[in-house]
């Protein structure tokens, strides 16, 4: 399965506790497209979050995020890894 | 110790032998900063690199991949991880 990496802007101040409730929503729907969120990480100071994922394309991941209510700025994917 | 993504911005058709040669010209030097490279992950299509790191400073991810010939167009602390 694909791997992709996608990005989201605009979150600065995010907590701890916000981040794992927007994955949460991820994981809870992410099986009606086949996807598989495994990591995010967030710069609460920047507010720029980051969400590794296996998926069976990119537009699978964008659909997933924007049903939960964040859409991605941009979606990866990421093919190559070291 | 911090965790960090960077990312690098301009790489298309970045090659998997050759991200390998810059991830292991920063495997060879990061010990001089206190910095451990653990992933990096590229999209050849849209040329971007992200390269995850635990490191004392921002500044310190920032010196290895200077000096390694490929500075990093952004540096984000990522505190926050699901």
């Amino acid at each position: 399965m694909p791997e992709f990496m996608d990005v989201h802007h605009g979150m600065v101040g995010i907590t701890a506790d916000a981040l794992k409730a927007a994955h949460d929503a991820d994981l809870a729907i992410q099986g009606e497209e086949e996807v598989t969120f495994k990591t995010a990480w967030a710069d609460p100071e920047t507010g720029v979050v980051f969400c590794l994922s296996e998926a069976p394309s990119k537009e699978a991941v964008m659909r997933i995020h924007e049903r939960t209510g964040h859409p991605a700025d941009e979606v990866h994917e990421v093919p190559l890894v070291v």
